[in-house]
């Protein structure tokens, strides 16, 4: 399929892949009157006296917004607001087609993190949460914790966390297979960004503490004046056997190699000095850091990539349509760790038994948004 | 009609009176990779290389915001961004039901001038327009200023110039009742806040040059240091008998009084001391500067109010819905005095043959929207 010329062409045709729709017909002065004045002053009046029933009588407890700054689009970079906005309408398209979210797309005229700030605080009124997408580290991290701490309203970098949490759905149920658990793994993480660095996290919050981060430069290394705050910070907490060097050292008896990085940095070489069973999350897009078939070569025991040609995508539309569902259902001021993990959790029992070639539910799998909801609701309430 | 009765129910059920829907049915993998990655890419390369292409390939030059922050929502005043919600969306639903437009509602949580400047800017990437609403004087003036001089999309204050279209319509039609013609006529305003100070410069853009603006303490006196640098410059273009004064003072030999102020405070001997053949468009909401009734005892020729419930209703869906649609159809990058001004023309014009009882046709009149948008396409084409 060359979807490049569908998307052309269906891109061109829709002129933008979203409708912003009255639930009303408004076709007599009776309706007029009371979808707007004079009748309308009467759920102002309420909402003025108690702030709260903003979600009694408006769309506030259902709307999102997928907010980018266009600086880590996709694959290709930071090309800009403007050019970010295609995918904005797309993970918009999702959320409403898969979870029933009636969600904004925003792509923001700056890139500086305090006016991104800003602007979204400014937007929160009208929202039940925010999904910030595509925006590079380390601003998303620093973005993401400010607007995290002045809000209490939902708030979700889904490159960092949906990612996190489908990976680790598909680690729970790769598992499964290789007998092995979380605490024992050595883990390594190939690419320091948004994605690597929620990854290592969330393995940690499941028991795994032998994780090793790269980025291109090597094996993170807490010394390294390089290094801002945040990736300092997970090269503390990581590698515990103080490893120094490039990926071959790294993988070197390991379980598990993550790429959130570029293609075809990994060799049949370095798979085969891994330990038994290894498991391959190879993720880099548009082209894997190894070739599928050239992993199992080399004894790969379970690959999964991006891409939805190959058996185990690892797509984060598994999660972020559910995690809000659930966190909008149940007015969750925030998503939690435990959140997450629920999450991750609820996603990979939707496999009732895991193979080889089925790591992770399909995306249209109608259960996926469901339990992945109400794992997130359990989660939130015993909080 | 207990409209807040009716509108508390509707607002409660439907628990926001907006859909965000997606175009497309995304049920299978080609459709995932069109919509979504990696066919999306496509459209992002083509705007990254000529950012125009975003009015080719997204729903950019369909969709405005609706954005206020609370400050002056309907007659309520200062009520909050979450409390002005029901209205924005309210005008949402009318921009959809009457022109086909994607409007999204906004409240900003700040009502600093420049944060509620940069805010909007900060969100210019994805909008084809931006609609004001509910601002309070003399804030209103200073941000759509900056707006306009910072953007080039149609940014417009629908309080200031969606009430001087339509009222403008209104004496365009009231005019070729009385035989009476703008230059000539003596026009009092009372109420110098966004709507008054717009009617004031539109009917001067109309040709009439004697108009009297008051506001609570009396005609505005371009001496008085209490005014804001708006209102000066609006006493400095106005009232060029240099009266001073009341109400009763302005009122006397006036032909037509426009009120945007507060109830009851026209009296049947007020009118009396008119011109012959007054126009009393009393617009106070919800109640009217008089009672229609008196006004017609008292020799009013014509009456207009803000109220469905009697005849000549000025209402602004009669000009915003045609005003965007004009604007969005030709890509406009501003809203033109012109265009403006073609606006109330137009709508004029859909009554065929004005009666004191329908100087204006009724918000459901199919033509209005037409007639609006292509007479505001013409006035942009030609600029």
């Amino acid at each position: 399929m060359d979807y490049d010329k569908l998307a052309l062409k269906q891109h061109e045709e829709l002129k933008g892949k979203l409708n912003v729709v009255s639930k009303i017909k408004v076709d007599s002065k009776d309706k007029l009157s009371t979808a707007y004045t004079p009748g309308v002053a009467a759920p102002c009046r309420e909402i003025a006296k108690d702030k709260d029933k903003v979600y009694t009588y408006t769309g506030k407890g259902n709307t999102i917004a997928v907010i980018s700054d266009g600086s880590a689009v996709l694959g290709l970079g930071n090309i800009g607001p403007e050019a970010a906005l295609p995918v904005m309408e797309g993970k918009a398209v999702l959320f409403n087609e898969f979870a029933d979210i009636d969600a904004i797309p925003l792509c923001l005229d700056t890139q500086d993190p305090e006016e991104i700030v800003k602007t979204v605080k400014n937007l929160a009124p009208v929202l039940g949460g925010i999904n910030l997408e595509d925006i590079s580290a380390p601003r998303c991290f620093e973005i993401e914790q400010k607007l995290k701490e002045e809000l209490s309203i939902p708030v979700f970098h889904d490159d960092q966390h949906g990612t996190a949490v489908v990976v680790c759905a598909a680690l729970i149920n790769a598992l499964k297979l290789t007998g092995k658990e979380f605490k024992d793994l050595k883990i390594v993480i190939n690419g320091a960004g948004a994605a690597g660095v929620a990854i290592a996290k969330m393995l940690r919050s499941f028991g795994t503490e032998d994780i090793v981060v790269l980025n291109s430069r090597g094996i993170l290394d807490p010394e390294d004046e390089k290094l801002d705050k945040y990736r300092k910070e997970l090269a503390r907490i990581t590698n515990p056997r103080k490893l120094k060097g490039d990926l071959k050292m790294a993988l070197k008896d390991s379980d598990v190699f993550i790429g959130v990085s570029v293609a075809d940095i990994l060799s049949k070489e370095l798979i085969e000095s891994m330990n038994e069973d290894p498991v391959i999350l190879a993720m880099a897009n548009p082209d894997p850091e190894i070739d599928p078939a050239l992993a199992k070569e080399a004894g790969a025991r379970l690959v999964g990539t991006g891409r939805s040609d190959y058996p185990n995508q690892i797509n984060n539309v598994l999660a972020f349509p559910g995690i809000f569902r659930g966190a909008l259902n149940v007015r969750a001021e925030a998503i939690t760790e435990d959140m997450k993990k629920a999450a991750a959790i609820a996603l990979a029992g939707v496999v009732e038994e895991p193979r080889v070639d089925y790591l992770l539910p399909e995306p249209f799998d109608p259960r996926v948004t469901k339990a992945v909801a109400q794992a997130v609701e359990k989660a939130w309430q015993k909080k």
